[in-house]
This record gives C-alpha cells, sequence and structure tokens, in this order.
C-alpha cells in the first residue's frame, strides 16, 4: 500500500466565477470581480471617484478569484523539486498541475511543452535564444518590440522586417511572397494575435497555413489575444504560444511559451543554473563537464515562480469557467458602445491598420486634435479618474505609421498643446477586459466629450518625466 | 501649485515586525511569523502535525508581513511606467522606492544600480551577458551551479575553475595566486556569502581585497547570505551582489543584482523588448534603428514584476526593523542547538569545508552511517511532518568533494538502504532561519535521533520520482 504524500491544496476553486450569472437582461452583464474594483482616487477637481482602469493592454488587474486562489495556497507554499517535505511535494505538484491547466487552456498538443517565464517578452527571447543556427525570421514592422526585437539577437539568424500591411490578406500575401523567396533552411514567422495598438486581430490561422506551406515554424504573441478570446493553438495550427500572467489577470510575474519542444530540447539552456543541470562533474583540465536536462526544466533554471504560475493557471481556469466566449461577447458590447461613442466626436481620430471592419479585441488607441496626447491622458486621470495610457506603446514603428509621422521624440506634455490641424507624436491608448464595468467606459466617453468641448480644468506640465496637474 | 498625483499605498507597514520584542527571558526568542506556521501534516504513522519546514535553503516562507504588505498593494496595482492612471503612477513610485529600499539595505553606494531580475540565477546569468568582451573568471568548484556555470556562456570569457579549498585561508591565498598569474584584461571572481550546503560563511571580504589587488571586479552570491546576516555591499567592497526573494521570505518571482553600473551600461540589453528601448525606427535596407536606454532600463524589458518586487522590499524593511544582528544571534542559537543535537548521534556525519569552527548560517548537510539519504528525509517528512531536502543541492562538484565520491547517479530511494560503511552518494540538508520556532529544530533531533536509533516505521520506495511511503 502506497501512500500520496501530497494532498490538494484548500483552494478557492469551487466557488463560481462571480459575474458570470449576472447577464440575465439585455444589457452589459457584469464583470468578472478584480481586485480594485472600489479603489477611490482623489480629483484635482475636487473628491474622490472609484477608479477606470483602461490600460488593461498593459498590466489588467488581477481576478478576485486568482488572488483568492494566491491567498489559499500561499500558507502551503514549499520549496519545489528535491524538497522532501509535505509542502515541497504539495507545491511540486501544483507547478506541474498548473502547466497542465495552461497546455488545456492553450489547447496544447499531446507533445507540446508549457515552460513557465516572466512574461511575453522572456517567453520570445527564450524562443530567439532557441533558435536553429542560421533560421530566417520573418515579422512584420507593426509588431510589438518584445515581438520584433528579439530575432536580431541570435546569433546567425537572418531577420526579415515585413512593411506594415494595410488588410488582413495583404499580411497573408505579403508573407507568402517572402517566405516564397527565402532560401532553403530553417525559418520563423512571428506575428501578433492581436494588436497592443489598434485591438485590431490579425489572420494568424491564414498567417499558419502560409507559414506551414513554406516549411516555417510561427510562433503567436498571443500577449493581447489571450486575455480577450479562445487561443487553440491547434486549432489555429501555430507551433508556438506566449503570452503575460501580468495581462491575464494574474500579475504575478509569471508568463508562458507554450508549443514544439524540439527546437528547445535542442538549444542552450535559458539560463545556466540549477534545476536545468542534470550532473555537474569535475572534466579535463580543471574545466567542468555538464549534463543539461532534455526536459522543460532545461528552460527553468533556478527556483521556479511557483506563485507566479499557480496564479496563471487559476487566471485560466477562471475565464474558461467564466466562459471565453461570453467574455468576448460582452466585450464586443463594450467596444461597440466605445467606437460608436468616439465616432460621434470629430476631433478624435482613432488609429486603424485594417479599417473600420477589422475584427478587434477591446484595445484602441488615439489622437485628438489640438492635443497633445499625454496632456489628454493626464487630464483624463487627474479630472476624472481614468488611467490610460500615452505614448507610442513599444511599437513605435507601427504608432509612426498610424501616425503618419516620421521618427522623433513624443513631445513632452509641458510644451505648448497642439494646435488644430498639428501633427500627433504620440497617441493615447484606451484598453479594458473582463473586470471592467460598463460606467467606465460611459465615464471615459462623457470625460473624452468634456475635455474636447470645454477643455481640461487644469494645466499640465512635465515634471521629473510624468504629466502632472497645474492649476489653472 | 502642482498636485501629487501618486499617494502612498496604504500598507501594513505601521504594524511592528511581530515575534521581534518576545525575547525578553533567557530562552530562544520567539520566531517572526511567517505564512504557513500553522499548517497541518498528516503522518503516515497516524495524526497529523504542524509542518517544520527546515528547506529554508530552496525556499523560505513569506514573512506575514510581507504577505500582509502584498495584500494591502495588491488592490493598488497597476501598469508601470507610461501609465497615465493614479494606480499606474502609484505603481510606478512603488517600483522605483522597492528599488531604494533593496539599495539602503544593501548598503549601496551613490552611483551603485539595482537591478530586479528574478532570481539569483537570473542575475548571475545577467553579470554573465554583461562581460566585457574577453573577461576571465575565477570561480572555486564549490559554488552552486548558478554561480559556476553562466560565465561558460559568455563568448569570448575564460573561465578558471579553482578547486575546493579546505579553509578560508587557503580561497584567499588560491585565489591571489590564480589572479596574479592571469593575463592583463577584465578580471571577475564569482563567490559566495554562505555555502547552501554546509551553510558555511566565505571570507568574502578577504576575497574582494585580493580581487581589487589584482584589478578584477567581484560579484557576491548572497543567495543564502542576505536572507541570514547583513550584507553591505560598501562594506565588504563588493562590485555586485545578487540574491533571491524566494529565499528572503518574498517568494513571488523577483530577484535582485545590485552594484556597479558600467559594465551593464555598457552591455547588450538582457531581454529585447518594450521598456529597455529608448527609439526603434525603420532602418537602411529594410531593417530597424533600435536605441536602448543607458539607465537601469536597459536590462528590465518587459513589464516588470511590480508585485515581486515590493515583497522584496518589503521583506528588506521587515528584516532591518526586526534587527538583522538580533535575527543572526538567534539563529545562531538554534544552529548551536542543532550541531549540538547532532554531535551527539554518532551515525550522523556533517558535511564541512572548513571545519568545525567555520562562522555558520543556519543550513547544514549531513550524512547518516547505514542510510540512503533520500529515504532518511522521506522518513522525516512521512513520519515526522518534517521538510528537509535530499540530493546534493545544485552543488555537484561540492557535495562530491564532501562525501569524497567520485561523479555517479544519486541512487534511487528504493534501491537497498545502504549498509553501515557504504559511501553516501547524496546527503541530507536541514536549514532554518527568522520564521523557525525551537520546536522544529527540537522535532529534527528527535526524529533523526528515532530513525537512527529504531529505524523508520515504513519503507519507501521511489514513484515517479518522489520517494512514497510504502506500508512495512
Amino acid at each position: 500500500m502506497t501512500v500520496t504524500t501530497a494532498a490538494p491544496v484548500p483552494a478557492a476553486a469551487a466557488r463560481p466565477a462571480a459575474g458570470s450569472d449576472a447577464c440575465a437582461d439585455a444589457g452589459i452583464c457584469a464583470p468578472l470581480p478584480v481586485l480594485g474594483r472600489d479603489v477611490s482616487v482623489p480629483l484635482v477637481t475636487g473628491g474622490e471617484v472609484t477608479y477606470a482602469a483602461l490600460d488593461y493592454a498593459a498590466s489588467a488587474p488581477a481576478l478576485q478569484r486568482v488572488w483568492d486562489d494566491v491567498a489559499a495556497y500561499a500558507p502551503y507554499y514549499g520549496s519545489v523539486h528535491r524538497g522532501a517535505g509535505y509542502l515541497s511535494q504539495l507545491s511540486t505538484d501544483l507547478f506541474e498541475q498548473s502547466r497542465e491547466t495552461v497546455a488545456r487552456f492553450l489547447g496544447c498538443r499531446e507533445d507540446d511543452q508549457v515552460v513557465f517565464t516572466r512574461s511575453t517578452t522572456d517567453s520570445l527571447n527564450l524562443l530567439a535564444a532557441a533558435l536553429p543556427s542560421g533560421t530566417h525570421v520573418f515579422v512584420f514592422e507593426t509588431e510589438h518590440h518584445a515581438a520584433l526585437l528579439p530575432w536580431r539577437r541570435a546569433a546567425d539568424a537572418t531577420v526579415s522586417c515585413l512593411p506594415a500591411p494595410r488588410t488582413p490578406e495583404q499580411a497573408v500575401a505579403a508573407l507568402d511572397v517572402a517566405l516564397h523567396a527565402a532560401a532553403k533552411g530553417p525559418k520563423l514567422v512571428c506575428v501578433t494575435g492581436a494588436s497592443n495598438v489598434t485591438g485590431e486581430i490579425w489572420p494568424v490561422r491564414e498567417l499558419a497555413a502560409a507559414a506551414h506551406r513554406h516549411g516555417a515554424r510561427i510562433v503567436l504573441d498571443a500577449a493581447q489575444l489571450a486575455p480577450h478570446h479562445a487561443v487553440d493553438i491547434a486549432e489555429l495550427d501555430v507551433d508556438w504560444v506566449a503570452f503575460s500572467g501580468h495581462k491575464l489577470y494574474a500579475p504575478f510575474g509569471a508568463g508562458v511559451l507554450a508549443g514544439r519542444a524540439d527546437w528547445l530540447r535542442e538549444a542552450e539552456p535559458y539560463l545556466a543554473g540549477g534545476g536545468a543541470t542534470r550532473t555537474v562533474g569535475r572534466g579535463a583540465h580543471g574545466g567542468l563537464d555538464v549534463e543539461w536536462h532534455t526536459s522543460v526544466a532545461r528552460h527553468e533554471a533556478g527556483s521556479p515562480n511557483v506563485i507566479g504560475a499557480y496564479a496563471v493557471a487559476s487566471a485560466c481556469r477562471a475565464l474558461t469557467e467564466a466562459g471565453l466566449d461570453r467574455l468576448a461577447e460582452r466585450e464586443q458590447q463594450l467596444l461597440r458602445r466605445l467606437r460608436e461613442g468616439l465616432a460621434e466626436i470629430p476631433q478624435v481620430r482613432v488609429l486603424s491598420l485594417f479599417g473600420e471592419d477589422s475584427a478587434r479585441v477591446g484595445v484602441l488607441s488615439f489622437v485628438v486634435d489640438g492635443w497633445n496626447s499625454s496632456h489628454f491622458a493626464a487630464a483624463l486621470s487627474a479630472e476624472h479618474g481614468i488611467g490610460v495610457r500615452d505614448g507610442l506603446f513599444c511599437a513605435h514603428p507601427l504608432v509612426r505609421v498610424l501616425l503618419d509621422a516620421e521618427p522623433g521624440e513624443p513631445g513632452e506634455c509641458g510644451a505648448p498643446d497642439a494646435a488644430p490641424g498639428d501633427r500627433a507624436l504620440n497617441a493615447i491608448r484606451v484598453s479594458f477586459g473582463a473586470g471592467t464595468p460598463e460606467e467606465h467606459v460611459t465615464r471615459f466617453l462623457a470625460a473624452t466629450r468634456s475635455l474636447v468641448r470645454q477643455g481640461a480644468v487644469w494645466k499640465y506640465r512635465t515634471e521629473a518625466g510624468r504629466c502632472v496637474p497645474l492649476k489653472a
């Protein structure tokens, strides 16, 4: 008779995902509960208001359910892997189960691997470090820097940076032409699922088909897609998927690279250290003989971020149980309301690569004629308690294409306000998700209308790199 | 008039570090409260017992105070850096203040940088990636793999692996000789502050002096030292210090590399991605022109792990307030009790590089004559609720030196028990810290005596790589 020495952690998992049943009437369903939903912030114009977090595309708040799971697990946290104690074994099991949960969430194939990283950036840098010798990488210039830049570092890789397409069909055709012209040898395509600037959805399945037609592999940057939309690695037929916990309601420092094991197994370990080594012994001439693991441990040297991985798995469970399609439909309702509202403000120009009819997630960038974008974003915060983002969103080439602008430094927010007709140097991004109540969109539209029509109450200037209010 | 748009987060920081005043009498002071202190685990022999976490050297439980700080902050979590909202600015401030807190904790010099990484392993890999061309690295074979192996990856570095010294003086002399014989050019010494196997403290100040005498830099692997002992970078005169949050009572996926900015500033960014880039534009021939930051942001691409960094800072504050010297003295009392207790069991051999009189932290490894170490560790867990670790502790060359063993695979725990006099292939490690009550040491000693004298009640065998109990 054997006794299992590790039991399931007492988790918050039994509770239903609150909010998911609260959409019986014709309106927009209630959001999933997130941390910070009741936090009030002061306004420079007096009083306080509930904070409207509309920067989900950078970092989403933790789902209450994720927090509850982490809080339930935290007392049971223990060293993983070679720890012989009960909590070590429980934590090891939980860590490995988290890997399986993520694999299910992504619809992984049987021989796919799930590597826990720290973020999408880290995941794509890991894959870049694992490219076979002489890999030719194809990437559109419209990608986030994390998807655009890591490939240049692989010692003998060639990177082709494809110009911004203006339709999904152009994207597929351009990739097809580029791959057709490429020499023999390993090839990789890296593409976003949804733009972190425009929210527009890319034709991933078609790009994957084009890639495979030419013997190329494809990695999907799902940082912006996974929080909004079901991602099925087998159904999309992509080779790898990368995403970040902090954009998936699990901001505890973990991300994921999931997919084919072969390139990873043959690559140098991502980090050198414990956990990745099978044996280390004295070698010839005072050197060391090292044998590395060939399993997923190869790229997870150091103590893993167990709480981070568990939080990601908890978010995958919570989103699945709430219903990804229901959440996506709810988000589309909010997005329609947002886009219709902005369309009624002639001074607002919404940025788009693929045009009006493109499929989108809840991420949208815009400029306001006559406004410095940083000034506008600061006023939304200081006078309305709304948190958006301004800048170039770590996608400089894309934003410059969208703004039809030459490279240049964005103006400081203390610079004189833009005059009507001036070319914008940066943009404002509003983004949301499963935790966003309808009121945040309503308030954002009202605030935008008010700022455009009546101007800001305060002035703004740059201090220590931040746009701060200055009493008018 | 300007208004600060970010206010301090409501933190648990005002409360005193519980436990620090609870040592008025002559006994050993109460431990600092940690998560999991009341967790009970089942015994295969029947009933339950409070879990004794004695694997702090792998991962320490979170300080209650750290958890409380994280819980207080979590609702205020927001996207950092370019987020214009109130919570984004608050989170950015908190992240940067966390850096300052860590700098104070380590006694950093004015121009030192604190980079948030994921762990010591990550920190040392970052430094390895930042070595100037042609650096000659000196490291003792006694280091943890994370300190032993990263240097071999730097493209044109030379690594000298120095044999295990048997006294601190030998270590300094051997380094002196090796550095004296080295050619001109950049040199780096990497040394642990306290061994993760024996707990023995290395002569860091003397090694730093030797390094600097020969124009070399030195990095201190403080993973095992910082949780037990004040580490002052300026006073030790080391160039960098690396440590892990998960060993410092802050297991939220963050670690630290602190020290000189110059090598880091001139190195390729650790990860390619957003946050590390100042500008990215179209370059010649369809390529990209990238300008990277030269500040600490250069090596922190991707959204930072704000909660992880804040947790590390919280731990630094809590340990400082509880009094590092007091905590160290308390730990020495526990360590004396542990060592005296083990000395009374003739079958136990405590592993040591520097001998009986070496200064130590609360980390100790041993073998038991006639026992397979994995079997012994499994019995401590299953029959006594005590969590230790067995194996080679990611320091294979050191453990083999200590065991006087040839390289080889540790035996499976299901293999026949070792016979008296058999050479051990791996060891058992017990490690503790600020959260360890005296009872855990007492129970560990009683359990060890009982196992040695009466044997285990159950048998053990390996199943799926784990040593599990099998009813006798």
